[in-house]
């Protein structure tokens, strides 16, 4: 990878996108790249769509703002509605396999991620880790050793197992 | 609050200053505000120092790169001397007291953060809340109400009570 590639990871609160764009940026730090991990809240933020962008790159960032991003993760319907347009033409839709396709002139990549959390590894409350291990099996913006050592890094001590098996359920969904 | 407002927290790896831009971030959106909340990782951020932004308005924030800060905390010296150039002339920097301060043309609050973490509250893993205790004390740039909910949102549960001491404790290092 030799550009800068630009990041969206959607959902609703509470389903943790937040923590997977910090271990992302971390894991592309591990690469030796650079990263931006931003939040931005404003009036929209009050809604139920929440979001958070990385930006990675060889080259320094001297423009942090995500506009078009290259890649959209959305965990939620109400997610994907309202960021599939800032989502660049032929851009990469990681969509969870409960939301209707749209149409649109993306690449869509529809997984059972909330599935997944749920049932293969018994825990909804790591459909972020499996998001990022299928993100990643899709797309090796960040190395598989990067991403297993940034995760094990920023989990709650007591679950590293828990989420290294996110992660590698994540990754098996793409093939 | 008319205007923009752009904070920049800093120490070392560990010392949870992620999480407190982030509650920081979702304090100010709390009070009514906008807000955008960010990690940059360059090559300088494999050396020990660490830094969480956030940028607070009542408009919205079209440019969310911070470069000099209103305010700057430091809880390490290598923090404080990496940052301290970022600051805005006659910027308030806020630092541990285990800092010597350093000359420049800042207004310079020195408080026993650290101390206070693990003396009063008793664990060093809070002093990131006794600084925004303090931060917001001093500068008042989100309310008391907002401050309290956006931590108790984020940590770990069954740690409200230890880290609202901690916000506690930091409010009252400033009087």
């Amino acid at each position: 990878m030799d550009e800068r590639i630009e990041i969206r990871l959607s959902g609703s609160g509470g389903q943790g996108l937040i923590l997977a764009g910090i271990i992302l940026a971390e894991a592309a730090i591990l690469d030796g790249k650079n990263a931006v991990q931003t939040q931005s809240y404003g009036p929209e933020a009050r809604g139920g769509a929440s979001r958070s962008e990385v930006i990675i790159s060889n080259e320094s960032i001297d423009y942090p703002k995500v506009s078009k991003s290259d890649i959209l993760l959305a965990l939620t319907e109400e997610a994907m509605l309202k960021y599939k347009n800032g989502l660049k033409e032929n851009g990469l839709l990681i969509l969870d396999s409960s939301i209707e396709k749209p149409d649109g002139p993306y690449k869509i990549l529809s997984v059972p991620i909330l599935k997944t959390a749920q049932e293969k590894v018994g825990k909804s409350i790591v459909a972020n880790i499996v998001a990022l291990g299928t993100l990643i099996s899709a797309t090796k913006i960040v190395s598989k050793e990067a991403i297993e050592k940034a995760v094990l890094d920023r989990v709650p001590k007591g679950t590293e197992e828990l989420n290294k098996k996110a992660l590698y359920e994540g990754y098996k969904l793409v093939s």
